[in-house]
């Protein structure tokens, strides 16, 4: 696993970078380090459109690549594509529904064996704890408290650190990038997996102020992943069937299902999940694939339904209430009228405000984070630790700050006062009879707090003092927790925050309106959310599926609407700032507006000048060309034929591009010509198939070429890929971009407008990262004078 | 209104027609013949790539164009870009908003309207009717029903015969095409929408069996597009903010949002809405819309909400009740274990293929209904009186049939027997004490008999006789109805048939399950949907606001998934065939496999050569070519120039694409110039705003040109579009249709691999029509083998 991303370190000298992938570096210089965080954009401000190949995958700087979505319609594909039979045909689409039953059913699997195991062992470690509460030796309960989740933190930090760096943070920014085209190295891989699994059950367990709703969504990724090709990188099936998935674009379809598999296994959302990974997640979307999550997330919930009905019968240990269905209150009467309106504005407003605030703020931690993190392997450790201690220490010391209040007499007194793990009337340090409010919420899995805080009914349960302490606390560890080495989401951090203001805002509006304070705290969450995470849609869908409830959607839309405005008019979404932050290529729907004032032709200039491969090349240039440059892709050019006349013309054509990892296969495969000639296509057929094309092969330092082979050719046309897409040098960069990012394309070549005699056929060739508006504007610094004149 | 669809019908000889849109055909041909029907690809199978600009736009055979989604970057455009102010942009911004708020507020005002037309109409005709039943006066009972809805059904046929016949029929396949990129002319018209409006009540309330439903998404559209063109074609509303929705790009937004916030109305389900838009009817999507469109979603809900709690105060007549919220089962606590998956899967199978059937029968009805409709209009009308009559027949003679039931002692004797017009269990011909089981399905109105067959634990209520009779009559009527030239919905007769057929599963299933026949009912309605209009994740939300029960949301999703999958074993979504049926153009996602065998140059080749203009061209050949071809684009070519040095290198080089429109415009202002020469910017902003070039002008016989002019000389390249989107000759068609559909043309220019000195740097233009695989296939007969042999 974790040498594959040295597969493209080549070390070589990197002479032209007009191609971003695989650039040469020194991948030893610090593999560990986080120094993209404080140079967000890792661009030199010089005339040339440079770009860096780094970025930081879960808490890894890695290489990256761009994948190709685009169909390499060379000889070998098409005489595959006609060759396929009926039955093959229908043996991709039973695969492909196969999968995505899998995805699914094992996603399905996963999420609960994780609740189960969060709910057990953070149960079993809070009724420890309580018992020697009872027995007032506050101390051994601080001690065992502390403890125990710095031990699972350790866990789930080293794990994270010293065997899958990918699996840190939520993994939701790295699969947006991945299916905008944006290849992840050891992202969706088995140990990250396993690190991911495991790591998340200790994070979780440990009380800190995170969630396992985005690492469920990196763990369906993961699953599709692994499936899609057949296992782990080391020990893959080589199952014929599979090889129909061992392409870009199938792939970022399974991705796609596992996504949203991971958010409705976290929220028991089917629809919110296809919604989440429509609107969120993925870049490309079409009907077919809509179904085809659709059926993925269906199977996640009969799964999880199955779960929960084994579970009643008390087989799951201390699992059976908890986990996944977090906060139903289908049973709850909604009432509202139009008046409540302004209350709802209220609440929208302050949600986008501080959502806002929290982005801008969470930005600037994780840069102070990356500082430290840089340091080494041991300060991500202690960085962990440190949170972990920190966090135990409020979350036990604080409810200290309480007092006690009595039960309400109409509740009966077997929920209130409760001592176990559960229960919305904590005893805590109290008398009996008497309950602590803040230790309901704070003495408490994440889960159960945000069900207490939900709670409807309960006007007088919490005092404004302990919710402010509440509120402040987890503004503080949603903060510092978020950038830690370990496996955590956002979601849930959020909700905690959100519901606390939220309930605070129904205490001081409670005499002028008639909504439930619970209601205000759900409102509070969503508005939170909406202004930080800035999803409408499937929020709204995500929060009708929790809530169960759909009187309440009418208000949820009103308050998500106004929160994602208000949070729009200050800053991006934290998903956008993230990607920003770790330096991921992500191409924007959009172009620029300042875009349309430049041509690819101008770009082009900017670049070193295109390398080109002849038809039928001599093998020592090959080499020659990929130990020099990085690039991956070549325009292949040929001697004109004059039509009907089969005379040179003289001047050349472009035939198409040939990929560097084709290159290298034939290089590896030594199928080498003694003369000049064009083959036949058999000829290619006896030493290709197009199965092992698809295949990325490693490095051209691997391959060995004698002097005499040097002097060979290679016939490069039965592997060229013949209908590249290319647009003409004055088209402008902004109608370009559209075009490379509707279609997909890794490579988009240039051709001139009118080709003189002899000249070549091809200006130059353009990638993701020359057409992203940060690389032009660092080679065109007069665009930005127009930029800032006219805003976005 | 009715004159637009005149404005291409230039009438002259059309010499070569590479291009669909505006071919010249005698208009007055017979305008109102349905003989699209009857040769539904409209294709002469020859060898050349023809294709017809005649499809069916509602009852009405009209000539179709493309729209125009690329961005037409000529120098006005770049110009006008370039002075927009921050202002401006803000304008635009807040308009965009504010007509998204207008749609979502004129649609939910219009549903309410006529949901309240339609109550107190169909509602004060059967209290009537009842009390002739009441004094057993049953013949004069009769007349009064069948007249009533003799008068209602003749209004609506009246006024979409001879007013505005795209007001026909449901107007989603023509929205889709819309959408699509397809301009099906008068469809959005103010007329339409009046007639839309005025028809559907009269429809409805006449009881037929058809629903309000798709007429609600088209009349969400037509207020969507009349508000972003500033009002009817004729008293358009001069505004300048609005001139930045004079465009294809901008109209097709906000038609989007109106189709979702017609589904909002139809079901009050805003996010089946946004997800109805999404899955059906949009072929563009982006994040951005998806906000938007719930937006007005939202804003739907709102005022249908603010308006039911109005009514419920008893001032909206006989509304109060009924209308909007048809199935809400929310108060019904479904049970449902893991073994009731097999009849739910039965439900499924058995729905696909009833779904299937229907679209089958469904289809060849409509055929033999175009050869009665294309006799003239009183056919039309005569054809839509003879299914009134003989609807009222079956509904009012049908229940003497049934036999009478006693009510059941444990129901109140308010609720059974029931004589007003509402209630399930109707007295009709019974005595005191029991009820006419059949007269409660047949005598109400269509949601209240969805209703009635969905209430819950009535276990008893209807007998299997009843229910097989009320399923005959619907499939017939279902197949009948929906033909005739009245606003028609396709979604009740759906429901009706499918609530019959699943309450008659359920009955049989009965001993063996402990799903309550309501719940069976649902989900045959669900099954039959999914099988015939193929939608999943958007019918899945619908049914879940309808039904207001989330715990149906596994068992529909379930029954969904797998009605589609048998239904596409047999055939297309019924609005595919529709779509096939008009002749409308629609470009599907994805290219058939056999389009990687041909290239856009093998294309060209059938299709006569392309026309081009020079930079400068004479004001003479501008005329002639606008008056002998029909194309709508024109490549224009340049000498070329050497660079650095300045003079002419011999050849000529592509500079762009001039639309039609422009020069027609040109022609009208009489911009010509004395001599042959290069203009400069101002010059021609002096004459025409980019304002200007967004209409789309007359036709060239409106231009007079002297002689004199015909000398003169006019400089193309101020509007000029300098970036067209090109491919190569050599790129499959499957590529090029991939690029055309994305990035959503309307003219891709080919150009030669090599281009030869002195040689046109234009091989051929693509439209919309030649990348369709229909038209292909005309010209390629062998390409079909290979079809044949891969399937689909």
């Amino acid at each position: 696993m974790e040498d594959s991303n040295n597969q493209f370190a080549d070390a070589g000298a990197p002479a032209a970078t007009n191609d971003v992938e695989g650039q040469a570096q020194d991948e030893e210089r610090d593999p560990e380090s986080n120094s993209v965080l404080h140079q967000p954009l890792l661009l030199k401000r010089n005339t040339t459109l440079s770009s860096s190949p780094l970025a930081m995958v879960g808490a890894k700087v890695s290489y990256i690549e761009s994948l190709d979505y685009e169909i390499n319609e060379n000889d070998l594909f098409k005489h595959d594509w006609r060759s396929r039979s009926q039955v093959q045909v229908l043996q991709y689409v039973f695969l492909k529904w196969a999968l995505a039953f899998l995805v699914g059913l094992l996603t399905g699997i996963i999420a609960t064996l994780i609740n189960l195991a969060i709910e057990n062992i953070a149960g079993y470690k809070l009724l420890a704890v309580v018992n020697y509460i009872e027995k007032e030796r506050y101390l051994m309960g601080f001690l065992y408290f502390a403890g125990a989740n710095f031990f699972l933190t350790l866990v789930a930090a080293l794990l994270c650190v010293f065997f899958a760096p990918t699996a840190a943070g939520p993994g939701i920014p790295e699969i947006k990038a991945y299916l905008n085209g944006v290849d992840t190295p050891n992202m969706f891989g088995a140990t990250t997996l396993i690190v991911k699994i495991i790591g998340s059950i200790g994070a979780v367990s440990a009380g800190l102020d995170l969630g396992k709703e985005g690492p469920l969504v990196h763990i369906g990724s993961c699953i599709a992943s692994l499936l899609g090709q057949g296992g782990p990188d080391n020990y893959r099936i080589k199952w014929r069937w599979l090889r129909y998935f061992n392409n870009d674009r199938d792939r970022r379809d399974l991705i796609t299902c596992g996504s949203s598999s991971g958010v409705c296994a976290a929220f028991r959302s089917p629809v919110g999940g296809v919604l989440f990974a429509l609107e969120e997640v993925a870049t490309w979307w079409r009907s077919a694939l809509l179904w085809r999550t659709f059926f993925s997330t269906a199977v996640v919930v009969v799964v999880l339904r199955a779960f929960i009905e084994y579970c009643k019968s008390g087989n799951c240990g201390l699992f059976g209430q908890g986990g996944l269905i977090m906060f139903d209150v289908s049973g709850v009467s909604v009432r509202y009228h139009i008046v409540d309106i302004i209350p709802v504005a209220v609440i929208g407003v302050i949600g986008g405000i501080l959502g806002s605030l929290y982005n801008h703020l969470l930005h600037k931690v994780l840069r102070v984070y990356s500082l430290i993190n840089e340091k080494g392997k041991l300060h991500k450790l202690l960085l962990s630790l440190s949170v972990s201690i920190f966090t135990s220490i409020c979350l036990y010391g604080l409810p200290f700050l309480a007092s006690c209040r009595p039960c309400d007499p109409s509740i009966p007194e077997t929920s209130c006062p409760t001592t176990g793990r559960m229960g919305n009337f904590k005893q805590f340090n109290c008398p009996n009879g008497q309950y602590n409010d803040l230790a309901t919420l704070l003495l408490t899995t994440n889960d159960d707090a945000v069900r207490n805080i939900f709670s409807t009914n309960t006007v007088t349960e919490f005092h404004i003092f302990s919710l402010t302490i509440f509120f402040v606390l987890y503004c503080i560890l949603g903060l510092i927790t978020f950038g830690i080495a370990v496996p955590s989401g956002l979601f849930l951090p959020i909700i905690l925050m959100g519901s606390a203001y939220g309930r605070m805002l129904g205490m001081a509006m409670g005499p002028y309106t008639k909504i439930d304070q619970g209601l205000y705290s759900v409102l509070g969450a969503a508005s939170l959310m909406a202004g930080s995470m800035r999803m409408t849609v499937s929020l709204c869908v995500i929060f009708l599926e929790l809530t169960n409830n759909l009187l309440l959607l009418p208000i949820t839309m009103l308050v998500l609407l106004i929160s994602k405005t208000v949070g729009d008019c200050f800053n991006p979404s934290i998903y956008e700032i993230i990607l920003e932050l770790k330096g991921l290529p992500f191409l924007d729907a959009h172009p620029e507006p300042w875009m349309r004032n430049i041509t690819v032709g101008e770009l082009a200039d900017v670049k070193p000048p295109v390398v080109t491969l002849c038809g039928i090349e001599k093998v020592g240039r090959i080499v020659d060309v990929l130990k020099n440059t990085t690039h991956n892709g070549f325009p292949v050019v040929d001697e004109g034929i004059m039509p009907h006349v089969g005379s040179p013309t003289g001047a050349t054509e472009l035939h198409g591009l040939v990929l560097r990892a084709h290159l290298l296969l034939v290089l590896k495969r030594k199928w080498f010509l003694q003369e000049r000639r064009r083959t036949e296509e058999w000829e290619v057929r006896e030493k290709f198939t197009w199965v092992d094309l698809a295949e990325r092969w490693g490095k051209i330092d691997d391959v060995a070429v004698t002097k005499d082979e040097m002097e060979m050719y290679v016939d490069l046309h039965p592997i060229t890929n013949t209908t590249p897409y290319t647009v003409i040098e004055s088209m402008s960069a902004a109608k370009a971009m559209v075009l490379f990012r509707e279609v997909g394309l890794r490579h988009m070549i240039i051709i001139p407008k009118y080709q003189a005699s002899g000249a070549c056929p091809v200006v130059g060739i353009l990638t993701r990262q020359d057409l992203r508006a940060h690389n032009i504007l660092s080679a065109f610094p007069d665009l930005e004078k127009s930029k800032a004149k006219k805003g976005h």
